[in-house]
């Protein structure tokens, strides 16, 4: 009658349909939200509970909260820096506005526990190449501004009785990754190439570097934030190295026995050098640690690829 | 024909009609937008084009654009931080959205000034009393998040050619200030309630503490900022003085002989202690002081109200 229900919204997305995905395979019941905008309809787990929509759409958030919400893994929303670009304002609604619209929500409905998908874009220009959550945001996109206030909101709403976690996700890769957008995420745009023409087109230095985070470890890191008992904590979720740019065409040339043809030329606007993450905090309050090093999960995700035949050699 | 207009939002508020009122008095041509929520249609200068509604609203700003403005004072928005919590998401939209469309407006119409009422709210809960424009900002309300990622959005823009200035106004005081509104304003609340009932209840300490800024002076800031050569400032505008609630309390009294009754009870959930704003970087890149001090201030506003017949004795 009253079964409990989690809310992921952004199912049918990379990282939302990852996270979906493992709940349900630990038994949980999921509802979930997405638009479908850059989600795929075909990520939607079966079992899942879905809405089709904007999350700051409250004629859905109605809808949703007729159900018993136990916690909110927030997931959905604009996801590139360099894409928040063409239009700040979806990219406010998107990202900050529907924080704000599922914490009163929450507040509302009695939900104690909002889990939110940040990114380590809120650091923006640094002086330092290692970050930890004491470092001083700088945001420098309209993406990276948004995320930070959706932080600073949960913060508030944490003394208001909802326990918030809000996630720096550094640069998360993996099987499921969309390789049909190629203005974002660096192993995918490298692989798609690689794949299509075998050549890569590089924008910028090979010595900039990345923290690159599998997709399992990110999953991990929710769903240990379901069950911590924080009232308001922000975690890197990184592995704590750099891969440079240069690391990541070698190993991924070397899955093509080398037979790549790679340039480097120009470069992205607004691109950072790089920074990766001190991810000791999650460490000792989680007791969460990346498992998996970007080789192995390099040659998984190219494995996937193979497999689904979303490319072939 | 190609007339030039400075469009001041929120020409019917306090802080608002007073810029508007001193740039007409300049000669210059002013155009507002203002919803009339708070701010009174009788404070509405006769030399102003005026556009009733939301600043948020895109059928308003595609009118107001057609005029050729030059600058824009982003003054209208939710301006209380206790009030913010009522409905956080109106003051998103009042007070982000807002300027985040403003700022999008003016790109796309070559408006290269933007000016805007942020707030010392931004500060929230520091270690030290006084804070200057380096220190990390705290935001502890819905309202003082929004202003803060307000000003990020101006960085942002700053980028992208538009000359932007943040004003972190400190206590706004003295003539103008709505002495019916009983939930903001520290010197209008107690005057308010010495003229009707000749007693003073205070919720929390006297020895709390507030940077008391003139309307005036506050004026003199918005108008040297129009002429600024700068690409992205944040500017505290501030006296650099404390003036405790003990201090403003006896200054009230005297001026009503020492007759009220004045009464300490209890405190203002959310309330700062206090802090008080370092003033050197608008004092130096503007050649910008304050002129009155707290005692002048207030008897011109005791004056004022006097005059206008807002309160009697």
């Amino acid at each position: 009658m009253n079964k409990e229900y989690i809310l992921v919204t952004g199912a049918a997305g990379f990282i939302g349909s990852a996270v979906a995905n493992k709940l349900i395979d630990l038994g949980k019941s999921v509802i979930t939200i997405d638009n479908l905008s850059t989600g795929d309809k075909s990520n939607l787990n079966k079992e899942l509970v879905f809405f089709e929509g904007d999350v700051f759409d409250t004629n859905i958030l109605d809808q949703v909260f007729k159900y018993n919400i136990k916690a909110i893994l927030h997931i959905a929303g604009q996801s590139s820096g360099e894409i928040s670009y063409d239009n700040p304002i979806y990219d406010l609604r998107s990202n900050t506005e529907s924080t704000l619209l599922l914490l009163k929500y929450a507040k509302n409905s009695n939900c104690k526990k909002f889990i939110f998908a940040s990114t380590m874009s809120v650091y923006g220009e640094q002086e330092t190449e290692i970050v930890d959550e004491k470092s001083i945001p700088n945001p420098i996109s309209f993406y990276s501004v948004g995320k930070l206030a959706s932080e600073s909101y949960m913060k508030v709403y944490s003394k208001l009785g909802i326990d918030c976690i809000a996630l720096r996700l550094f640069n998360v890769y993996g099987p499921g990754q969309n390789l049909k957008n190629l203005r974002q995420g660096m192993v995918s745009i490298f692989l798609a190439q690689a794949f299509q023409n075998s050549s890569i087109l590089i924008k910028g230095s090979r010595d900039r570097f990345r923290d690159m985070i599998y997709i399992d470890d990110v999953v991990e890191a929710f769903i240990k934030s379901i069950k911590a008992n924080v009232d308001f904590r922000i975690y890197n979720v990184s592995t704590g190295t750099k891969t440079t740019v240069g690391d990541v065409i070698n190993s991924i040339n070397a899955m093509f026995n080398d037979n790549l043809k790679i340039r480097y030329e120009g470069e992205t606007p607004g691109d950072i050098f790089g920074i990766y993450g001190d991810n000791n905090l999650i460490k000792s309050d989680l007791v969460w640690s990346p498992k998996i090093n970007f080789k192995d999960g390099l040659s998984n995700m190219y494995n996937w690829i193979i497999d689904n035949k979303i490319y072939d050699l």
